[in-house]
C-alpha cells in the first residue's frame, strides 16, 4: 500500500522483535502506528466495543481519558437499529456518536450467526430474522459494503463465514465462501477514506489458514484479520493457530485478532505478531462486577471487600481508583446501582489501555520478552470455571431474549 | 442561632422580597446562604437525591460540574444496606461516597411508611420489616438519631410521622406524635457538626400547621422543614398550605420543602418563602426518558426525535447538550443503553441547578416577580396524565418488588 504520509491510510512499522539481532528470540512482536483519517492508532492496540454506537456506560470523554484511540461498533446492530441510512443522514457514525477518533465496523456476519434467528446461508448471502422483531433481512457482500460505507468507519471488515474452528469440513466450506465473499466485497467497496480489511479463516487447521491467507493476499487488502478464533477452541489451539498464521501475513499491513480481549491472550498474541484487538470482555465483565488488576480479576461483589477502604487497584490512575474504595464499589454493585457498572467499566477500559501502553513501551525498550514473562507470572488467569460462568450467563441472557421474542410473536 | 461565621452552621439572609419597599409585593421569596462544615449552600437550593449514597448514574465530579452544593441521602436505605455502622467505620457518608460538599439525610420515616413491610406504629417508635429481606427493625427517635449521627451528614432530620394530608383525624395524631418525637430527637442529638432540622406537619389544615409550628419553634431547631406535602394533595392545596405555613416559621432559619422538585412547584414555593428543596423527580424521570427544557418536558423516546440533530436544549451548557443530538439520545433510550439514563440524568440535574441559579439571580436583581411570570408562561406543566403515568409506573415497580419479596419468602 501507499506508504506516503499523505495517503489516507498508512501503516508505519517502528520495530519488529523478529528482526535480525532482536533481543527477544522467538518473538514476532511489532511496534507500529496505523494512520487513519481520524488520527493515528498506536499499535499494538486494543479497541473497546461500542455495539450500538456506544461503549456501554461510557461517553467519548471517558474513552479519551482512558487513552482509547480505536473503538469498534457492530454493523449488524446498527443496520437493524437505528439503521445505516439514518446514521448516514446524521453525518455518519463519527458525528452520530460524537467520537472523533478512528472507528472500526465489523461486517455483521458473526452476529448474524450468533444472534439472529432462522438464518439461511447460501453463496449469494445470508438471510436472517432480526432478533428484535423477527423481520426478514438479506446480507450479501455487496449489501454489507453498502451498510459499512454508509456508517463510514475508518476501517471496515469484509463479510466472512465463521465456522466451528475444530470442524474440518465446515471450515473448508467457510474458507472457500469467505474467499468468494472477500472478492465481492473488494469489488463493491469504493470509499477511499475507509480501509477494507480482509479476514483469514481456517479454524485450527494450519493448511486451511494457509489456503485462506494465500487466497486473500492477492486482493491487496490494507489490513488482515485473523478471524474465527476465541469462539470455543482452547487457548493452546488459539496460540498454535497464531503461530501458524501470522507468518503468512504481509509484514507491511496491520494484523488484527478479532474478538480477543483477555489480557493474557493479548500478551501472547502480541508475541506472535498481532497488532490490534477488540473484545467486549473488559466492559461486559465489569458490568458483572469482575475488575482487572495486575494480579488477575477481582469480583467486587465478594464479601471480603465489604469494609475494604483501598481502591480497586493501588497504582491505577483511572477515575474510579482515584475516587472510590472497594467497599463503596461493592456497596453499589450489591445495591444494584447503575453507577457500579459505569465505575467498573471505567476501570477495566483504563486497565486495558494501560496494558497496551505498557506493551508498547516494552517493545520500544526492546524488553518485551521480560515484560511478557513478568506479566504472566503475576497475572492469575481466570479459571475455566469463571470463564464458563461468564459464558453461561451470557448464553442464558441470550436464550431469555430469544424466548421473549418468540413469546411476543412476530 | 449563633450568627458568628465561626459557628459550624450559620444562616445568612441576603434579601427578602417581603421587606418594606420590596419590588415584588406579595412575594416572600428570600435569597440566603446556609453555611455548613462542608461549605456554603446558596439558597434557594435544590438537592438531588442519592438514595443509596449515590445520585443514580452520576459521580461526584458530575454533581460538581452541574453546580450542585447539597445532596440528600436516605437514612432508611443506608441503615439497611450497607448499614450505618459500616459507613461510620469507613469515615462517614462524605468519605464513603466521596462527596465533599454538604449532605442532608432524611429520617427514614417516610420510607418506612412507603417502602417497608408490616410496619406497626406506636408512640415509642415504629417496627417494620426490610423490603430487601423481611428482617425486623425498630426505629425510635433515639435510634434514628444514632443512625443519622453515624452517617454524619451536615443536616439531619427528625423522625416524623407523615399522614395522608387530607385526613384530619390522622393528621391530628401525626402532629402530636411528630411533636413528641421531635422533642426526643432534640434531646438525643449531640453532634455539633451536624444541624438537626425540625419538621412541621399538619396536612392541608392551616390550624394544624400552626399547632405544629408553634410546638416546634421553642425547640430552637437551626432549620425547619415543611413535611407531608407532595404526597397526593393538589398543587393548589400545596401552595395554600405554604401560604399558611411559611409566615409561621422563624425568618432567621432555612425553610425546607421536602420532596418537591417539579420546576413549577419550586418557582411557586420560592415565591412563598421556601429556601431549599429535594426530590427524586429530575433523576427518576430522566431514566424514563423525560427531559426538562424551559418549555416543559420532552419525552426522548418520541419518534419525532428520530432524526433530530439538535441538542435536547439549544442553550444548555451540560455535557449532554454540548455533545450529543436528540436523535442519538433517542437511539440510546430505544436501544436500552445505560448511557441514555446517564446522559438524561446529567441534563436534568443541570437543568435544575440552572433553574436555581436563575432564581437566585432574579432575587438578587429584585426581579423575581417578573422571572416567575416569565417562567410559568413559558413552561408547559406536565399534564395530570403524564404525572399519573410516572406515578403509576413507580407504584407498579414497587408492587412488583414487594411481590417478588413475598415470593422469595422470608
Amino acid at each position: 500500500m501507499d506508504a506516503s504520509p499523505a495517503a489516507p491510510f498508512h501503516f508505519e512499522l517502528h520495530s519488529t522483535d523478529a528482526a535480525p539481532g532482536s533481543a527477544a528470540p522467538g518473538s514476532a512482536a511489532r511496534r507500529a502506528t496505523f494512520h487513519t483519517p481520524h488520527g493515528p492508532i498506536a499499535m499494538p492496540a486494543f479497541a473497546p466495543v461500542g455495539t450500538q454506537a456506544n461503549v456501554k456506560t461510557l461517553e467519548p470523554r471517558d474513552l479519551h481519558e482512558a487513552g482509547c484511540e480505536l473503538i469498534l461498533s457492530n454493523t449488524y446492530h446498527l443496520y437493524l437499529r437505528p439503521g445505516h441510512e439514518l446514521v448516514q443522514k446524521l453525518g455518519g457514525l463519527h458525528a452520530f456518536m460524537r467520537w472523533d477518533g478512528p472507528i472500526l465496523t465489523d461486517s455483521g456476519g458473526y452476529q448474524v450467526f450468533s444472534l439472529a434467528h432462522q438464518r439461511k446461508l447460501a453463496d449469494e448471502g445470508v438471510t436472517f430474522r432480526s432478533h428484535h422483531d423477527g423481520s426478514l433481512h438479506f446480507f450479501t457482500p455487496e449489501k454489507v459494503m453498502e451498510v459499512e460505507q454508509a456508517l463510514g468507519a475508518d476501517i471496515a471488515m469484509v463479510l466472512d463465514e465463521c465456522p466451528t474452528p475444530t470442524d474440518r469440513a465446515e471450515t473448508e466450506t467457510a474458507v472457500a465462501r469467505t474467499q468468494r465473499w472477500a472478492e465481492r466485497c473488494r469489488a463493491a467497496h469504493t470509499r477511499t477514506d475507509q480501509a477494507l480489511f480482509g479476514i483469514v479463516q481456517g479454524g485450527i487447521f494450519p493448511e486451511l489458514r494457509a489456503q485462506s491467507a494465500t487466497g486473500l493476499i492477492p486482493l491487496d487488502f490494507p489490513g488482515y484479520a485473523v478471524g474465527g478464533l476465541a469462539v470455543g477452541e482452547t487457548k493452546e489451539q488459539m496460540y498454535a493457530t497464531l503461530d501458524a498464521t501470522c507468518p503468512l501475513l504481509p509484514t507491511d499491513r496491520p494484523r488484527y485478532l478479532m474478538g480477543v480481549g483477555a489480557p493474557e491472550d493479548i500478551v501472547e498474541a502480541v508475541w506472535r505478531g498481532i497488532d490490534m484487538f477488540d473484545c467486549v470482555l473488559p466492559t461486559r465483565i465489569a458490568r458483572n462486577g469482575a475488575l482487572f488488576t495486575p494480579e488477575g480479576r477481582l469480583n467486587m461483589r465478594n464479601a471480603r471487600f465489604a469494609d475494604d477502604s483501598a481502591p480497586v487497584q493501588e497504582d491505577c490512575g483511572c477515575y474510579t481508583c482515584r475516587t472510590v474504595s472497594r467497599a463503596y464499589l461493592r456497596h453499589l454493585y450489591k445495591a444494584g446501582e447503575i453507577s457500579a457498572l459505569r465505575l467498573g467499566t471505567i476501570h477495566n477500559v483504563h486497565f486495558m489501555m494501560q496494558l497496551m501502553r505498557e506493551i508498547r513501551a516494552a517493545l520500544e525498550g526492546g524488553r518485551y520478552a521480560a515484560y511478557r514473562d513478568a506479566f504472566l507470572a503475576r497475572y492469575r488467569i481466570a479459571d475455566q470455571a469463571t470463564r464458563h460462568e461468564q459464558h453461561g450467563r451470557r448464553r442464558a441472557a441470550r436464550a431469555e431474549q430469544q424466548q421473549q421474542h418468540l413469546t411476543q410473536g412476530r
